[in-house]
């Protein structure tokens, strides 16, 4: 992990999240050290995050925060995440969290959400993608999706493992503060190490 | 398929149906045998059934019908869908029939309906999820699918065989008369057998 | 090539259209071709076409223009797709352009198109399905769906490449003007060569 | 069923017999019939079955048998086998019975037998290749290897089920005395139907 | 891993062994466990186990050794493999160590070693099959074999995690030691939990 | 492919020669380039190799010539490939020609010969594997292998096409002359454009 933060200063840095509300306090904080570190943050949402509101949790007010805090507007239309390949490159993608459901997408190239469209942009352009997961099934049938990409070329993972394996005995948790450090390493083609955790050691 | 159906009295069914109306007035059959035997049964349908009208069906008057007989609200939200996992736990979940569309998304992990979600939920608790196909693609592109779930954990299937071998070479459907003994058996993880039949030969 | 484009005459050719409107043009040009040849030509697109307006190109006058050239109604929903299976047979069903999300969806047995349903309908019936792909992940993650689908029955390409080789590394494209002689090949079962191109020495 | 029997007369078939030993009584009376039809009959095996001797059954002998019946040399060396591909082209390959070890490496692309190599010649000819199963795991992590084959181009199988499903759960068998109208079914690129059935009415 | 050790007693293991070894000692310590607890052992060797010796280890002293502390000849052909199918069933087959080589074979149902014979039949009979891993593609190109292993039915792993993550970033070990608690889950039908594992923690 | 040869000198190359006979002419004089431009060359050959003689070619006297050239003694056993990765480490890996056979094997992580050993030994230690192929099945069977290796993380293809695409309908070679930059690229983990090529046009 002995990369310095300063290469990050400057960069373009998408940061698309999907549909996981109960880590999304934890990924914001992450966002905002993007941003901190001198980042330019595109914003991309997939559909399930725009539309839907809960008891506890409003889409556009937390949308709102993400447009303030980064200075951008939120990209969630597939039609204005294609620009992201030709024009607008990112220098790395990050999806966080990533839920199973677009894990399981981007594995088999099925793109029909913004999200998928910015990861299928960037790695046209050769640039990393960086997905930290958050899935009930990661150890099941969503296991083989996962697998493939580990090999794929400029796709790296954040450091995750079980997080209650007796009650939940496929889930997959990434740990978000690793987020940063993951990503100085995909920009050297790097994967950070160890990638497999104890997941459950940490609170 | 000597297993009493005593085991089947208190058990909680999830009943989940996909959009190939051609199997309705059979499926319907098999449902009121659950209630009729002393379980909670929890309906479930994709958005396709709740959505599609057609000349001689019509989909709200079919969904008050499951509701009366069950005596549950019909879950047709992904979102209500998902606390199946954690709270209301399901002893075992149904889908009759699985058309191709929701074998292929089991199988490759995507989970984008309130059936899908269901059946992620269940396997995450280690539950039975017990798939009655009806697809025209069974022995074309989707038998891959096909393969992949006939040997995963905790899913298993009513025999099935194909129904017009001559005009629909690819076409495969199960018996849906054999629901109830396959859920009996898969509730002790095993699979009723034969599970390849003669189709055609059963109308 | 040498096959006599009689034999297209009096044929029924579903054409169907997914949304990579960049390429709409010379697949218009073709579109004519059959008709001229004297096919009956059956329209299909996928939701994107038919909901897509963009500053330069409008879905409803497009469209309008197709029905007018063919005398035939767009089929855009899936529910009206499905009668070519059992009822409207083609002899042959051409899918382009197939962007990346069509063509992965097909290989993976995912029907929630009515493209992708009358791609199920066609094969089912043992005719030829005939695909035109314009992907930029073609040699990224669906290469394996791509590779899929070269092997499959029934499923036969018009000869594709690389069209930017050095700045859309995963990218290719068919070549458009060899739709009706690749059509010609699959209705002999047969798959034109070569079917590797240097996509990019064609413009 | 209804192909003449007049087509096979003339035809050059390869016959490929791997290590079942239980089946090759069944399989040694339909490479008679081939013989019988007037067709020349190309035996080839595997290295398991020319080194195999048992108690009951001695390679040498039976390998005479055969060399006898059919007026050819035994192919039993990859380096014979290759040249099935540019010289000695087969208008078919027969491999019966094909075990599952068979089975997977060919869906593989593995290359490592003079049967093997055979069916490798025979596609690359664009000529049909015909599986006859016999193998234990055919419903466990067979089953996908199975489904790969039954979508590919020029490869049939000849009609298959359960020969014993409650002792043996995974295992599927092929009835070999329908070898020879699947080979003509199969020389006009059809697939003999119906190819899934009740195996074990059949003794 | 509150399973009482009673339940192994007088329980048959098949106890196979394939080519990594540098993890020798720690199988052999586990091998000596099961039979203390009244189990009858059945040691599988695969070839190359027992055709390699190397200047530190002699593999039929070795071989010897198991021998005399099993009571039980060591198998190591394939036709003497195929026999604990229908006759010697097994009431568990522990794999310890499994190679890289072993579980891409397993996972893609390729049956070409002693070992892997006694996998299939293990499976036909509807038994479970233990998988303690070591091999330096776990994370790399074989994670997909992995994948599809820990999803099927009757299969089950010793928790494993990588070994030494910064210098070999494939390589993945079981804990040997938990060995005796992952085969009592298994003949509950329960994989021991957690199963990813730090490692690199355990020496 | 402006990238200079100066990085080439005193880098350790691995060169792995598998069976197709043909080539070998072509691949000779590629090694003899990597050892002018100053390389350390390590020379692999698979069993094929170093055990065929046909009646044009002695497998003894053309290994000494690569041993002479080479000045490293040829590796032709597992057991002496396995030290490239802890200890011997490679820069980079070169399989040329590759093989169908070893191509599929690499692809799902099979490791039975001295070449494929070395390319997990190399990707154990993420440095890059450049293969050349020449294989009958390259668009059929095969192709899947390929597709998943093209997007695999250190591996690169020397640019390949179809040889002769009417009578080898599946047939794919590389360009044996383009080793050598796609070499250079490949230190720079950047793959050489195009990587598809109308093969047929080079001879």
């Amino acid at each position: 992990m002995g990369v310095s933060s300063v290469e990050l200063e400057g960069k373009t840095v998408g940061f698309a999240i999907t549909g996981s509300h109960c880590t999304y306090d934890a990924v914001f904080l992450e966002l905002v050290h993007f941003v901190e570190k001198g980042c330019r943050v595109v914003p991309i949402v997939s559909g399930t995050v725009s539309s839907t509101d809960t008891r506890f949790w409003e889409a556009s007010s937390w949308l709102a925060k993400i447009e303030e805090t980064t200075g951008t507007k939120v990209i969630d239309r597939i039609v204005d995440a294609e620009p992201l390949g030709p024009s607008t490159a990112l220098d790395v993608l990050v999806i966080a969290p990533c839920t199973g459901n677009t894990l399981s997408r981007l594995a088999n190239a099925i793109t029909d959400s913004p999200v998928l469209m910015a990861a299928k942009a960037t790695l046209r352009n050769d640039r990393p993608v960086v997905v930290a997961i958050s899935t009930n099934d990661g150890l099941g049938l969503n296991m083989v999706n996962l697998a493939r990409l580990m090999t794929t070329k400029n796709i790296f993972f954040v450091p995750f493992g079980q997080d209650d394996p007796d009650r939940k005995i496929n889930s997959l948790v990434a740990r978000m503060d690793l987020l940063v450090p993951t990503v100085e390493a995909a920009l050297e083609k790097r994967q950070l190490q160890p990638v497999l955790i104890e997941r459950f050691r940490y609170h």
